[in-house]
């Protein structure tokens, strides 16, 4: 008799953002001629860049042609992308990437999922607080984690807060800690980090063996000069961390799937007393249970670092920031409590009068036809706050906050 | 301290595909202008379609245009390609699959590779020998083998051996197992099934309550009438089976990455009493660990259902079978043993006086500069047996048969 993993019965019983859609149709059926004003789910608003488009469609015509075409490429990756990825986003900044430590994908959701397989399932994780909920969720699938507590939380986890009271930055944790997800700039308080207090995850996890995977999807929008675009800035951080990327948002790829994963040849990993390299075995995961991301969305990522696709992509961040920057700006003079927006597009909203998250989302619904995504969905610790997406566009923005005043 | 996922200790040391990639390396070293004829790898040599390269090119100018372009789209592929492969794939051969049935991935190899996370490990899995690797190696990282054996099988695995004298045909086992790999028309043996033993199969899987997951991903190829083009040809299928097919072989997709996985709603999984629907946790798990595919890609599988589109694949497979005929008689004509190449561009070949597969496989390497698979590297039931790909261009096929011809 076929066995179900039970594990998956620990989950909530609704991924957060099916949940939200359904009480999307809900509402629409009531009320089938409302405009709302889609402020939720992270997706870009804004077409992918012309030099992207121009590789996209070159590469799709040599598909066609015989001696040009391509079949099975490298799993990991084509040389010309893992090559201007090591040059542009890490040789710049002064940091010693070699391509054949970079693994391309298509996407690092599925890649920050999916990296927990190389870790036995007696290591206990940290996660912040509220966070992207795919972390969590994976490794409760993979049976990572121990019964689900009466408070709603999985047992065997160690939660760390990112609260008002500490500017939404998680400190490392008194006890020990095995698996180390952190998300900077953090999805969904859009707040990043500094150096220093980078640096002290980079010692935590030396000092205990630790292992950090750092979701890096918004890296891009970091405009602050004092926080780390890549953790690889941090000396040390290439014994201990894995950084995932993606051209999702910061290029438009949400609809071509294309991210990259580095795995620094230093970092180590342990099995009672044995050495192993952490790059061998994504190598032999990535051979195994993955076969390369299409060759010509690979083309339309390298584009992306051409001189006018550089310049295309600065566009589109800083326009998505200057997006935020307003709104953010037209919250605060509304009266309410806003915090992110200023290295990512998203803005941690407070609820107000201690209102809970799916209240204050339903009431964001039904009474200003605004679509958001309540706190709590990301974790206990945003109970209370709600995330707005400056992703979307300025009239759908303009209009939200034109609501919102008129009450 | 992050500790190793140790049942990677168990995989053989090298992956069947990087360890030939190592030793075609190592002559290349030794004899650098040697033109090697590489019937090896199952890689496609012809072009994609002209009507998948132009709605590949038309979907890439969509996403550069904005009131155009698509974001994220449903992590099951869109409505689309699942309607159209459902009537195309099913509906003509009058069987019912629902379009919600249809879950669209990057590729056969990563969703069949995946697909055992739904089970708890204490299932007891069944695999035909030879056979494709990834299904044994993907449960012995998720730890559903036990302890390396003595004679290199991994331990608590049923294996099903294929040989000449049941035609290559797995037979059900006496003892009861739960998660059944079954690849028709076989890789590596290009040898499928007739409906009386598929039958067996599904009717097995019925008494016992197991799940077969059927690797269809050579389907298009069979001219067998008696071979079933699907597993739900068979009755009570839906209960019990998932079946795995991609675009790759049949289109020349192995660059683009683009397949589809059909669980039906029928289909029930136990957990210790309680019945869970298959169909819901596949469900869960794609929106947790997968993002769907590029919106190109769906756009140009999509275009293969149209008339152009059905003419083309036909030609392609049309083709590819007509080489593997000319091959497989070639063979035959120099006094070889040789099996499939009918219903799948594979050549089961038998190694001449009891060689072993990698002598075998390092003679036709040295010998006649012919690229190989040495049938062991797909189970130890592969032993003594080689396989050729047909994918290869005519060329080299007749090329290689003179090398043969001259010893």
């Amino acid at each position: 008799m076929a066995k179900l993993n039970h594990h998956f019965s620990k989950l909530s019983n609704n991924y957060l953002f099916p949940e939200i859609e359904k009480r999307i149709a809900t509402y629409r059926q009531k009320t089938p001629n409302a405009r709302l004003m889609d402020l939720g789910i992270g997706d870009i608003t804004q077409p992918i860049p012309a030099s992207a488009v121009s590789a996209l469609v070159e590469a799709a015509q040599e598909m066609g042609k015989p001696g040009h075409f391509r079949g099975y490429g490298p799993s990991e990756g084509y040389p010309f992308l893992r090559e201007t990825i090591a040059s542009n986003e890490y040789g710049k900044l002064g940091i010693n990437i070699d391509p054949s430590e970079i693994f391309v994908s298509d996407g690092a959701q599925s890649d920050i999922a999916n990296f927990q397989e190389l870790f036995c399932t007696d290591n206990r994780i940290a996660i912040a607080d509220p966070t992207y909920p795919v972390y969590l969720d994976s490794n409760v699938i993979a049976g990572r984690t121990r019964a689900l507590l009466k408070t709603g939380r999985q047992g065997g986890v160690t939660y760390l807060p990112c609260t008002e009271s500490n500017g939404f930055k998680p400190e490392t944790p008194s006890v020990q800690v095995d698996l180390i997800y952190l998300c900077f700039p953090n999805n969904p308080t859009g707040v990043t980090i500094d150096r220093p207090l980078l640096k002290e995850w980079v010692d935590y996890a030396r000092k205990n063996q630790a292992v950090i995977l750092l979701d890096g999807a918004y890296s891009a929008f970091i405009t602050d000069e004092n926080a780390p675009k890549s953790i690889y800035e941090i000396e040390g951080a290439r014994e201990v961390a894995v950084e995932f990327r993606t051209f999702s948002k910061s290029a438009g790829f949400t609809g071509l799937r294309c991210s990259y994963t580095v795995v620094p040849k230093d970092l180590k990993i342990y099995d009672y007393g044995k050495v192993h390299s952490l790059h061998a075995l994504w190598k032999r995961r990535h051979d195994t249970k993955f076969n390369g991301v299409a060759y010509p969305i690979q083309r339309a990522a390298a584009a992306l670092f051409t001189p006018q696709g550089q310049k295309e992509v600065q566009g589109l961040v800083g326009s998505y920031l200057e997006r935020a920057r307003l709104f953010r700006q037209g919250l605060s003079a509304l009266g309410y409590t806003a915090y992110g927006g200023k290295d990512c597009p998203y803005i941690w909203c407070k609820t107000p009068e201690q209102v809970s998250s799916w209240d204050f989302f339903d009431y964001l619904l039904e009474e200003h036809k605004i679509v958001s995504i309540p706190g709590s969905g990301f974790g206990q610790a945003g109970e209370g706050f709600i995330r707005f997406s400056a992703f979307a566009d300025p009239s759908s923005l303009g209009e939200a906050l034109q609501r919102l005043k008129a009450g």
